[in-house]
């Protein structure tokens, strides 16, 4: 298990489309899979418009909610693959070119109706890379 | 998108083998991607021996924590597949015969150190399932 840098781990987060978005709603922990881009540094998400993922958004000029963001790749099989987890504040896109840009960007796979965008920016990234099989043989589990 | 009920999306998710644990860790949202099991409709997880799983964890005779759990299958090219959030109280498996069962059942893919195991009570189980790309076509989005 290989710790990823910050440039690799977001590198991989922006070769795939998907992750999961994890929040606080009502003091409990909340997860949504979403359809993500990556804009330079910052994760742009689509928001579908369910009460859970709006509750969570803060107006653009009010205070900014801390989010998480997962994405991985890992086959169960071969035990090969890697994680990213990214947590940063996030806050609603309100720029329309902006935002016309994003929608354009965002295929919309879970939901075609109209969405908005939620722009996180990475405070803290985090990620492993699982390279190596061989070392689970020689660290046998105690059992 | 149709909303699953509760036993198909257990069923479903005991079908694979990964998901995503999402806690509360120093008042902020964080991920990690473990291991999972169904136990009867318990879910079971493997901790890796990191802080930040630890930190999550009660003791058994302590208070309990609340934790999501998040598991999907969802093809991001046609626009198919599952998506199953669980959300209960998490508490350290501390039965000797239990904690052997669940070790060799549970695959360390992740880890092959000693490990804990985590079992989430599931209070809340919501899911979806994508089953028609066709609507994407009916409901064009506004742009």
């Amino acid at each position: 298990m290989r710790p990823l840098d910050r440039s690799d781990a977001l590198r991989l987060l922006g070769s795939i489309s998907l992750g999961r978005l994890v929040f606080t709603q009502h003091a409990l922990p909340a997860v949504r899979p979403v359809n993500h881009i990556l804009d330079g540094e910052d994760i742009v998400i689509r928001l579908s418009d369910g009460a859970a993922l709006a509750s969570l958004t803060a107006p653009a000029d009010g205070p900014e909610t801390v989010v998480a963001y997962e994405a991985d790749v890992i086959d169960p099989d071969h035990h090969l693959g890697w994680s990213v987890v990214v947590t940063g504040y996030a806050r609603l896109v309100d720029d329309p070119a902006e935002l016309e840009r994003y929608k354009r960007l965002l295929r919309p796979w879970v939901t075609c109706s109209m969405a908005a965008a939620l722009r996180i920016r990475p405070e803290l990234v985090t990620g492993f890379q699982l390279t190596d099989t061989i070392q689970c043989t020689a660290t046998a589990l105690p059992d």
